[in-house]
């Protein structure tokens, strides 16, 4: 193999494919991006058997082939090059010469052949979506993805094609966190459920620039967002994922309508005292026109009031506080609108108009 | 104690005094900030038993007294409080209520007379010197500072008054970093030692406005910082520090003139492979126009060519890379002149023109 190319558009795709590539393995050939030169193009590839990255870029391409480079150290001696042509080559035994102006490497490389086949994906069941979009629902959910991997299926996010919406869904034991759009077009039915680390690695490279869009091609086992230059394939998870929508009542005995900031602000600070008492709760007493928020420690006592809008009865009831710190840290919306039961069941938060988002979050029982 | 101030001055304050609160020590009151009402002021305290740090703000006091506050809670409560008038006031027990708007905080504190005296320092052999300059000298010496404990002296920096000229001289071993400045007036000649820790965390809060100044006053067992609004205290070290001016030869038998910059890409480019090799050193071969540096490993090899302007004999030398690296880092000149007597003595880094840097470095024995 033998090609030229820019430092620059080389850097960028090695920074985007380099998210696929394992760093702690038992097969060396995952910590490597594999690089292959075809027609007047290369495409590097990252893969770590459970999330894989493509990317391509323009190159001159002086001789065909393939080469396996460790990324560590081909995505930093490519970093340090000056913003010039870079020419790579390999010669016998798979060292490659990587030269840049005055600066000259040569490095071990590994056979390219020996590098896995990403998973090819049909692409039949097929969505189309904004980048922005995607990021934003991907921001919104992905805090409350299960950590432990006692039920693995949890560690994932649902992406479902239902009643012409689309929706994400995130559930980690304590919470559900839902997202959803609207879509005009028919598309086929389908829930797919998508590895949290997938969905953390996706948004890093989606674009900023409200044009861009992507597709997302819908298989059995494998999931691919072609966003043009790069694509990216991921596992999925198999099992069953939660029916959420019976947990999502309707129903309520108490409902306030409530500032974002301020109410996210109070939750922070009365924070500050729980959390020196290792996963002490706060309590919030919504009593008439206002919503007082407390929490105690050894340490000392944190008192909040927060001006709400009431509508039904008074309420006592107490939250981990990270659990609505997430939430309400995540909508965009000045107002949310929350809405209770009893204090032994879960509240969830609205926005003031429309379904966009829900967030449902588990109270704790106080010992009082 | 009962004050009144605001949040924005409050948090400033605070968080130039919490770089000398410890955080871990067996006497908890260190981990404390001590708040002084007096007059229309507030003094707050962090010390460290080496280092401490008063900061002063305008503040409403409607009771006079003092209090310690657990350094971590009362930073961040403050931190995370609107931006409007906070009022603290002691009750019994040393409990401390924190109120701003419709937040209140009670919190234990602790009995502000329990908080040690901050060392006085006379204030006789002063000098006066632009915080700016002094940042920069701090940054382009502090990183030779000894890490190991095994000569204490050493973990400092040397402050020196003499022959018309403010000197900083770090030591560690295996390079000297110097800097100097001249001064104008007549000052009497001093040295003092000050723990590295003390500079890095003075360069801190130094202002970034070229017209601010500060006043130094040196001491035998301490040395005093005024910054105006804050003043810093801290220990100076005891022993002898290294004869620096005995080992700055200015005899060289090669001289060379190189880009700063494009040396020090290349020295970084090169450490890449020399790092993977765990202490690898860098080769240097200077010869004729050309400096070419290379490194080997494993992993393989990188060759580097510099032009530069020699003066007398070619030489091959070796380094640690990172000692050439933090040396050209640290300085702002567009090219340096350095000048060698073997691959077994140490090179020096000059400026072109002028004496106001003096960077020494040992080489490392090549076994070939």
């Amino acid at each position: 193999m033998h090609i030229r190319c820019k430092q620059d558009l080389l850097l960028n795709s090695i920074n985007t494919v380099l998210k696929a590539c394992s760093t702690k393995t038992t097969m060396p050939i995952l910590e490597c991006i594999l690089l292959k030169a075809h027609n007047n193009q290369v495409t590097l590839v990252g893969y770590n058997l459970e999330l894989g990255i493509e990317s391509t870029i323009e190159a001159e391409v002086l001789e065909e082939g393939s080469i396996a480079l460790e990324s560590k150290i081909f995505s930093e001696i490519i970093r340090k090059m000056p913003n010039q042509t870079v020419d790579i080559s390999t010669s016998s035994n798979h060292m490659t010469n990587i030269i840049c102006e005055k600066s000259k490497f040569s490095i071990a490389g590994q056979l390219g052949d020996e590098f896995p086949d990403l998973p090819k994906v049909e692409q039949m069941n097929k969505y189309t979506i904004s980048q922005v979009v995607f990021k934003d629902m991907i921001r919104q959910t992905i805090f409350s993805v299960a950590q432990e991997e006692s039920r693995p299926i949890l560690t994932g996010e649902m992406i479902q094609l239902k009643d012409n919406s689309f929706r994400m869904v995130t559930v980690d034991g304590y919470r559900i966190s839902y997202r959803n759009i609207p879509i005009s077009t028919e598309n086929q039915e389908c829930e797919v459920v998508v590895p949290g680390r997938t969905l953390n690695e996706i948004s890093k490279i989606l674009s900023s620039d409200e044009h861009d869009e992507m597709d997302i091609y819908f298989e059995d086992k494998h999931v691919l967002f072609d966003l043009g230059e790069s694509k990216v394939v991921s596992n999925l998870l198999e099992g069953e994922f939660l029916k959420y929508e019976q947990v999502f009542s309707s129903d309520y005995e108490t409902k306030v309508k409530v500032d974002r900031k301020e109410f996210l602000m109070s939750i922070e600070r009365a924070a500050l005292i729980s959390r020196e008492g290792k996963k002490n709760p706060i309590k919030i007493e919504i009593d008439g026109d206002n919503m007082i928020i407390t929490s105690r420690a050894e340490l000392g006592t944190a008192l909040e009031e927060v001006a709400i809008e009431l509508e039904g009865n008074n309420l006592s009831i107490a939250f981990n506080p990270k659990y609505l710190i997430d939430a309400l840290k995540s909508i965009d919306d000045d107002e949310v609108s929350i809405t209770f039961i009893s204090s032994l069941t879960p509240c969830i938060i609205h926005p003031i108009e429309g379904d966009h988002y829900k967030y449902l979050i588990l109270p704790i029982r106080l010992n009082a």
